[in-house]
């Protein structure tokens, strides 16, 4: 488990929907996710799949490689 | 589900692969998947998770956002 690329991937998702002005609340509703799941994605906590990724992106009005830059992180 | 993305991205990490010069069977050792789970990732009917994507990029040596510019696509 690639456990510290998901928590970049979260604070990115998270950084993105504040950019936004929006609430947890507001993502999920938008995403048509459960917001107790956003917010275990926010926090890194789950190993969500391509497509759920694809509707976060497209609830935030950005692709995929706005968020993954420079993901998988390198083995310390 | 978001069956035209997974597709793109599948069609994505084989263009990536045999850019490589690798066969299936050379992306699966590298990337410790098994190869008939590569073989349907690239056809786009797994719905991969995202640190199964960051194996896959690791093993390719590139990132994420390499191969997801432009996904989601927009719905039709």
């Amino acid at each position: 488990m690639d456990q510290s690329s998901l928590k970049t991937l979260g604070h990115r998702i998270r950084e993105r929907r504040k950019t936004l002005g929006w609430t947890q609340e507001t993502l999920a509703d938008t995403a048509k996710i459960d917001r107790s799941y956003i917010g275990s994605v926010e926090r890194g906590e789950r190993n969500l799949t391509f497509t759920v990724l694809c509707q976060i992106c497209m609830a935030l009005s950005c692709d995929v490689a706005a968020l993954t830059a420079d993901l998988p992180e390198p083995p310390r």
